[in-house]
């Protein structure tokens, strides 16, 4: 099992393009239209936002995978579509025109809308735009898709792996956008997630809810749950393996790929986070259990406190303790230990709930990387967990207080 | 029902003094001891951070408050002695050395302390501070004291109120502090509350504990529930009305002069919160309940995203939206109407959760100004609540990530 290059076009049968059309008005460069396709049916499985206000395209999407099944992805950038006037209308009517171009029906379309709330979308720039997109359609296209599905992210973000299931070589590759804001308007997530073995609908959905519980959902950038927030794999079977039907050691095998990929697209969201200088890890164990471990690894890095030192690159562990306590966790806080270490060494900075003495220097050196990971030990249970973040920085608020000036 | 001038000490019988002891090693102008005292016994109540990471000073005064029985409060800001060497047995000491110089036996006291955590606390600075601060005393030392408490406040905080029960002139004074960093280390908020209305403990708990719910609990600078956070309040009856027992008008009068003086701190905490330039009121009405509301308008106010778009004066009713959505609230989205006010005037922006056209220039205009109301309408109960809090800005950033610098 090992990392390859690529994103959602590594797996067989999988071809994706990226095209402006005309969605973001004010800049004719940036792509703002994305289609992934798989050259026959796939087994698929979806996860939304839970923020009660939704965007258009999630109520369409779900409509379509209510039979597990999808072919492609068509998702644009620059509006949400949502709060918008017949925004249900336009979300379809996108399906449709997707379908007209590409043969695959409608209804076994994925379609997903990321950027400015609120505000009217017209389908005159899918109109015009539908046809070079469908076009521009090759097995090399991943990485124009990943730009296509950009807001705020600086960067485009995409992984791929390579492994083995019943003598057959498999591949999950994928795409992922956000932890940035939206033209500006509002963070929204992404990912798509292809891959090329074969997987039964329900066992790709299992797969899929319980990995994210590890890493996307224990990403924060500002805490802000967006409207629009999609992960959606879909499994086409080409790799020629025998499907996956049940739990077991092929099972197994997927998922701990599936989770090479969705890791690293975690941490490439979070050290593209708006403003960020520096990738925060916290990895929380000895909690009461693993629930507990993801809630307390996540208080910590969604610390607006937190966040501000790890920018000043202050070894405030007090900070760090302080989430916890807060935390909607049970468990015992009284023998708590804090490390903080990057590639220039780990230190000892909390034991026993107080303070260790430590080197200051050290410490300061130790931050000063772009790299940060906490280490709690709350010595009581075997719970274990992750979670990514980034540092609070000024250039998060200018981004998301002056984009108007 | 009016507001009058003063604080902790409005009420008859009170008298408060504030010192420069030497905690705070490296300011030596800055008063960091604070002393309140009855001139008899008092009913008292009090509430305390929900985090399970406590500062000392809050289990001490918990086992001096089981007889829901006060005379005077002692609080040190500068070192929050917190996840500190010997931190019970100094909260302990700091009683007993203020029992001796004042004669109120130790276990009348509450004590509390405010600033930086994991620091060692030395009984010194309480030794050699105490005497100056009981010859301070004095029924005009309330502003004294509420300069004592301050950490990264700007401003001193207090409010009075005037009202009559049974004849009797009754006044409710106090003072509050917070929702800045502490030394800088941790936002922690502190409010001591005098009337001289004659009151039971268990009608005083009761109304303190209705009254934060709508005030103090509907306030959040930055989301950080701190380890020390302490609301007290002290009855000591000089006023000579009949004592509230039981519920009734005479109850109900008590209340709504203790929400004019909470409601008021609380502004003044949000106003003053770190590098704040305004402070924004989230009112929410139609809600299914009033715990909805409550839930809801704190979660505006809350999302950091929102408080760039109010730095940045932006009618950004998306965020809005947005924070409604994700709080952990049952309600239906689809028919939110959002009004944004200031003295400038009141400008609709959305209604049935869409879009509601209106002039950009005029809604800049309305958030040009300092104190900035959103007016929520969920369309659907009889629930309202309002809560506060400021905008986010590069100064947040600043005070708690560069420090050190």
């Amino acid at each position: 099992m090992n990392y390859i290059d690529g994103g959602v076009c590594a797996p067989a049968g999988f071809q994706a393009a990226g095209v402006h059309c005309g969605i973001r008005s004010k800049n004719t460069e940036k792509k703002d239209l994305a289609l992934i396709v798989s050259d026959r049916l796939c087994s698929a499985a979806a996860v939304y936002t839970t923020n009660k206000v939704k965007g258009a395209p999630i109520a369409v999407t779900k409509a379509h995978l209510e039979n597990r099944k999808a072919q492609a992805v068509i998702c644009n950038s620059g509006n949400a579509n949502t709060c918008a006037p017949n925004g249900r209308e336009i979300a379809e009517k996108t399906c449709q025109l997707t379908a007209e171009y590409t043969g695959i029906p409608a209804e076994d379309i994925i379609v997903c809308s990321t950027g400015v709330i609120g505000e009217p979308l017209s389908m005159e720039p899918f109109e015009r735009g539908m046809g070079p997109l469908v076009q521009a359609l090759s097995a090399d296209g991943g990485t124009m898709a990943a730009e296509a599905i950009m807001t705020t992210d600086t960067v485009s973000k995409e992984c791929a792996v390579e492994f083995e299931l019943g003598g057959k070589t498999c591949h999950i590759g994928a795409t992922a956008k956000g932890s940035g804001m939206i033209n500006p308007n509002m963070a929204t997530m992404l990912s798509f997630i292809a891959t090329d073995a074969a997987v039964s609908p329900e066992m790709l959905q299992k797969a899929l809810s319980e990995d994210i519980k590890d890493t996307y959902n224990q990403l924060s950038v500002d805490g802000d749950t967006s409207t629009n927030d999609t992960v959606a794999i879909m499994a086409n079977g080409a790799a020629g393996n025998k499907e996956i039907t049940e739990e077991g050691p092929e099972f197994e095998t997927f998922c701990r790929a599936l989770r090479m990929v969705t890791e690293v697209l975690t941490k490439k969201l979070a050290r593209d986070g708006e403003g960020a200088t520096k990738l925060i890890e916290c990895q929380v164990k000895g909690a009461p259990d693993a629930d507990a471990a993801r809630i307390l690894s996540k208080s910590v890095i969604s610390s607006d406190l937190f966040k501000s030192a790890m920018f000043g690159e202050d070894a405030n562990w007090g900070r760090v303790l302080c989430s916890l306590g807060y935390a909607r966790a049970d468990f015992d806080a009284s023998d708590i230990q804090v490390e903080m270490g990057s590639g220039k060494g780990v230190i000892k900075v909390c034991e026993h709930s107080a303070l260790y003495p430590h080197s200051e220097e050290e410490a300061a050196e130790i931050l000063a990387e772009e790299e940060i990971t906490i280490y709690v030990d709350l010595h009581q249970g075997k719970g274990e967990a992750k979670a990514w973040g980034c540092d609070l920085t000024y250039d998060y608020v200018k981004i998301n207080g002056d984009y108007r000036s």
